[in-house]
């Protein structure tokens, strides 16, 4: 089972919020309940998300009860406004939103009938194209990976997080396919847990070593010599190479450098927004006190207290020792070598 | 209530594994179950599990059958020794023990009765003496705090880690006492929770404003320019004014001096080890994995997963901008001034 597939004209999912303790799959018959996954994070990872939403294009389209294209392109920016709102931060969302929307503008004149199905086709055609993009990722990245390299990683950038392979986690199991001895250190990431729950899940699975820390606990590897470098996923990077990703990142990044572990973000080219000029510009979302006060539904602080819970934050350029991309590594200057690599893909 | 007290031959303390959901009040009436609860951490925090400890000595002393001061010494001996292995990494633990062993070494000669008597009244010495030390490292933090500041702490370092009042929340109590606006920013602490759990309960009983964070917010407020100043408090601090404090510690260290925050550390003067040259000596505790895979019970991680779990981490004293004692605030060079207010203390 992929993170997320199309299947008899329903869109199939692995419920996140459940893992590690139910391997549970749902489905959803309509953009309305893609959304509400997307918003409860049933399905997180900047990627996956992205093809949720393009499945849900897809949902949107077979339901639409339109007989001309007006109503047509009318029904499907209903679609792609609820779908729009769900999260702020990761830009694969907006960006796969937006190739629907342009395939549909282009498809004008074709019969609603087939168009319906080029629609399926293309929301397939992105979800396809994760995979080769993480594994094409994998490659480049891991030739940044030695042989006895302890790596540490923050979230869940794996398959999870994407249709299938991953980004981060991707480019970790490819050295670990081609035969590297690694070990890698897990940050719980709270307050979701994503590494815990899903991280410590899927190297579990793929038989991979790892050790799983809280993440207050990772600069004090690094302060020991125990990390050898770092790998992390985003949620979106502006064009100067300023990384948004999961709350915490910024941190790692700092005691990276303050220790000499080199520091890398492995994300498609999808998640570059070139229209920013710099992170500042990146919307950071708030989520639920909820999931600060309270751990799988368990109280843990005293009622009604004020909380602060941003669920991502943003790591300067500088502090970014490479950007792992399909594409190729990209190195300092960001700003040019963005540039480059983004008008050639 | 105090965190700690004597009454009715029996020492009673406040169950801190229960809150913030239970306030309980547990009581020990013998030395092996204060053991029992220092090493549970029914009763944690540097200062509280000295007085525990002392304590505990003077049960120990209560309940020995003795006839001779030869046997006593014995019966003494061996309390010392289980105390003694509880914890390894708070000096308060061991300075305790050893003020209580001195204490019968120099009463030898007294009668029994009288001695066990004298036993007592030292550990009530201890426990009363660490409010004032409290409340004078209060008078003195409080200086460095300016009205409207934002200030953010790790774990808990409060009346709950002390017999009363609190080392580093002593500071920030005192500051609010004078009248002075601040809010603080508690790290929930994980694995344990005393920020969530403990420190959010405190500043709910004493009014004063906070927000509650996960500690991998932290650097992300700092990098946003709204954290004025860190206090925290420590387990053991080497003549060089490296300090082991609660996991996490150091990470905070490094992103404050990243930020220009100042980074203080406030603790008795008890907490400072004369001995050890450097933070690299003291040693630090490793415990159960299931603080980690498991939160108030409720298991978050994959079965059987591999953790590393310490209890602590050092922060050298290169990130420390002063200590703060009850005979004054100690800047660099730190191996000079300690020496010499530990020599006038």
């Amino acid at each position: 089972m992929k993170t997320i597939e199309w299947k008899d004209g329903k869109v199939f999912l692995i419920d996140q919020r459940k893992l590690p303790l139910k391997y549970e799959i749902i489905n959803c018959s309509t953009y309305q309940e893609v959304a509400v996954a997307i918003k409860k994070m049933k399905i997180r990872g900047a990627p996956a998300i992205g093809v949720a939403a393009a499945f849900g294009m897809a949902l949107a389209a077979y339901s639409s009860k339109a007989s001309t294209y007006g109503e047509f392109i009318q029904d499907m920016e209903k679609a792609k406004n609820c779908l729009f709102l769900t999260r702020p931060t990761a830009i694969n969302l907006f960006w796969a939103l937006e190739r629907m929307m342009n395939l549909i503008n282009i498809k004008k004149g074709v019969d609603l009938f087939t168009l319906k199905d080029i629609i399926l086709q293309e929301a397939e055609n992105i979800a396809r194209e994760d995979i080769e993009i993480n594994k094409a990722m994998g490659r480049y990245g891991a030739l940044l990976i030695k042989d006895g390299d302890n790596i540490l990683t923050h979230c869940n950038a794996g398959a999870l997080a994407t249709v299938d392979y991953g980004t981060a986690l991707g480019v970790i199991r490819t050295a670990f396919e081609e035969g590297k001895k690694l070990q890698v250190y897990v940050d719980e990431t709270r307050p979701v847990l994503q590494g815990a729950r899903l991280t410590a899940w899927e190297l579990t699975q793929e038989k991979i070593p790892f050790t799983l820390i809280t993440d207050n606990m990772a600069g004090f590897l690094m302060y020991r010599k125990k990390v050898d470098l770092i790998i992390v996923g985003a949620d979106r990077i502006a064009r100067n190479g300023d990384v948004v990703n999961k709350i915490g990142t910024y941190s790692l990044s700092v005691l990276a450098r303050e220790n000499k572990v080199p520091f890398y973000v492995a994300a498609p080219i999808s998640s570059i927004d070139m229209s920013l000029k710099s992170g500042e510009e990146i919307p950071i979302e708030e989520r639920n006190p909820k999931e600060v006060t309270h751990i799988l539904g368990k109280q843990i602080a005293p009622a009604g207290v004020k909380v602060f819970n941003p669920a991502f934050d943003l790591t300067p350029n500088g502090y970014v020792e490479a950007i792992i991309t399909e594409k190729g590594i990209i190195r300092k200057p960001f700003e040019k070598n963005i540039k480059s690599v983004v008008n050639t893909a």
